[in-house]
């Protein structure tokens, strides 16, 4: 059976060092015919926001948005926390956020943690 | 079997859109009949100390105590380590903490890790 | 069957109190029979450049160093994400990092994630 990994991305634009992994795990992943899915909240939806990942670039790799869609064509699944807009005191409206990406809400990423074989969080 | 979900914490007041997460998705776990345990360590324990829960507040949400409340109430557990009050200098004393909470060896950690279905870390 | 918890250490020098911890619970893991890895990627990997533990000290703790040496001769193994020095702009070369640890690719850790029982991350 199709093996399945989440990886949460909890940090933002402030640690961008930390934004890159998940993108560049979940693509790997599906070269090697895993499931992957980035889950985004807290600080991590921040880091989601258009136009956010364009301005994003570190060492010797392509910008976040390059990394981020990728990604999405590699048919890895982004979704984004709608209780985590409540922490900065705005609602989660879909055409905030980069292209390909869900809003979801805080049950599904329990019901994702128990459904995927692996969990990693950054 | 009812499933069970591990939340760790190992972040402190410092970071409160950290605070949040594990007691929003452990409550919303509870309602939706999964075991939920939340883990404090490092700096974890620093924004479980009796006091501290009520002076945090963010955005929309209710102050982080009224969400500590809230999930103990579901049947949330809340564990500390106690090695981690070894990096601070102190012992971890259970007065030092807010109620509902239980002071638990490094190797717990280990023994929860591996009994509950899925592990989220913030 | 023997259990496996794998150790993700995402953190660097500039949080000290993050870095004990994979360490402590690794060592504690083996004196519990079961095997344990830890994985240093992004700002992780600059707490195991050769050199840079046996400067950290905190608490009633003793060094790092100590503390990753203690580890090491418990069985633990450690192993460093290649793609992560590429985020400093470098190469990871094996000479760069404490002893006893491994230099892989980002493949390995979604192996690993899916080959051990349990996953913390720091």
């Amino acid at each position: 059976m199709t093996k399945k990994i989440l990886y949460v991305q909890t940090s933002g634009p402030e640690t961008p060092e930390r934004l890159y992994a998940p993108f560049v795990l979940a693509s790997t992943a599906r070269a090697m015919g895993i499931e992957a899915t980035v889950y985004f909240l807290a600080k991590g939806i921040l880091g989601i926001k258009k136009g956010v990942p364009a301005t994003i670039k570190m060492g010797n790799f392509p910008s976040l948005k390059d990394v981020i869609d990728q990604a999405a064509n590699a048919g890895v699944q982004m979704m984004i926390c709608a209780q985590s807009a409540q922490l900065w005191g705005t609602k989660a409206r879909p055409e905030e956020f980069e292209e390909g990406t869900k809003i979801v809400g805080a049950a599904t990423l329990n019901d994702l943690a128990l459904e995927h074989d692996a969990v990693l969080t950054f």
